[in-house]
């Protein structure tokens, strides 16, 4: 039976073409917000969620953290990254001098802001939902519309490709992460993500829980502080670090930095990506 | 002279709310986007330039993180908190069951969820560029549509406030940054940011650095690691820590980190909010 994976719709946006790499034989199964995601996989009706949790341009995507740190009872069992490339969309037989408005989401649309200023200086801008909306708002419009969309959006909802590599910025990575009932087993490269805070806001106790990583030759691949739902100065902090819970030296770690903290929780082990 | 202060425009916002409170009688200067804000205080167009740094639930404005770590000649010189209210705007005359269609910029759509789905479970949801622009929406759509917006955008546009505080959390909060030419001086209660990174992932490298300040009894405000332009895989680490880079142990602090790491920026010392 094919694998069931619900993700974070509509689809042909960047997270659906994720899921299309990480098993193209899947059922995809759209659904927005992100927490519904969550609750189709925590109830049953998929195996496994696809949600994004960072960009490089954007940063982490927050309603996927507060999903994990407060809600979720899923674990993550793999992470995905996708290069991000923006396409100019629009009806068959629209030219690049012919758009006069361009429709996306208003982050496409800074993302595409030097594009914008060069080739469509006069375009009108309007903002959309979705990239993949956009294109159905682009089509709506008529011809002189444009929309900054996928490859596949395009081909779904029925437009085609004027430009492509519109993106001022090269380097713009999204990273996923697939949830599911349990995380994944060790495979000698993986990676732990969790969280912890403090009752008080003592220095240097983030240093000392630190040092039961560094100390152990653990590395931290990322590190955040989020403000937790309480207020702006009090914070709960999100590591990633390098090895498998079941290791050895990182579940010692582990258990000692959960003796210092007052709220804790491991969110999975996964296989690194490019590793797995 | 009243200051010429910049900010991330358009009017309307809560980023214009945020200057009227820091200084109810400068003149007040829109830009878009966040950079061109900093571009108007280091050529002297304004004295100042305020910008959005963090809100409780979205987490890091990035695109001014990372003006701050790669193009600003500006300092920090202050830090201002707005607590965040939306409020349903509508033109004269239409009632909230009226409404089949509501404006907003997605964000505020989506922090708006609630309170749509259980009064207005049939609108019609369309994105807008900002808040601001959302009233200019509604207002041309006519009768049926209503706005989510700032009770100052009602008020500059021309709508009226049907529903007020229709956020589904009542802890939304956004930290806004003052940027000038030089930081500020020592208060006795203040706050320095700064960034820095490494040229490798050295497990514990990251530890040591904190336990500069900790050892010193330095509290670390927040701590957040961005990635670099270049890959999703390596890091910018920010920091905010309590005193000021002209204390004695803050500047030795500093002296000591500088030597540990590839990169290193002090973005300006500033009073703490609610004590300067």
């Amino acid at each position: 039976m094919p694998r069931r994976l619900a993700y974070f719709g509509p689809a042909g946006t960047n997270t659906e073409q994720a899921c299309i790499n990480y098993d193209p034989d899947a059922v995809r199964l759209p659904y927005t917000p992100i927490a519904a995601v969550a609750d189709a996989v925590a109830s049953g009706e998929a195996d496994e969620g696809v949600v994004p949790i960072e960009n490089s341009l954007e940063g982490s995507v927050t309603d996927t953290l507060d999903l994990l740190v407060h809600h979720s009872v899923l674990f993550i069992r793999h992470e995905l990254v996708l290069p991000i490339k923006h396409f100019l969309v629009a009806a068959r037989g629209t030219s690049v001098e012919a758009v006069g408005v361009v429709y996306s989401h208003p982050q496409a649309l800074g993302q595409c802001r030097g594009f914008l200023a060069s080739r469509l200086p006069d375009a009108e801008v309007v903002a959309s939902m979705s990239t993949a909306t956009a294109v159905e708002d682009m089509l709506r419009r008529g011809a002189e519309a444009a929309a900054i969309a996928t490859r596949r959006a395009a081909a779904i909802y029925g437009g085609v490709v004027i430009a492509e590599g519109i993106e001022d910025d090269q380097n713009n990575m999204t990273r996923f992460v697939v949830l599911a009932a349990t995380d994944h087993p060790r495979t000698g490269a993986d990676k732990t993500s969790a969280c912890f805070s403090f009752d008080e806001d003592a220095p240097g106790v983030l240093h000392r829980v630190l040092a039961e990583f560094g100390d152990r030759g653990i590395n931290l691949a990322k590190i955040e502080s989020r403000p937790t739902r309480e207020s702006l100065g009090r914070y709960i902090f999100l590591v990633d670090l390098e090895g498998h819970r079941e290791d050895e030296i990182v579940r010692e770690a582990l258990a000692r930095v959960k003796d210092q903290v007052s709220t804790f929780k491991i969110f999975g082990s996964y296989p690194k990506h490019g590793t797995g």
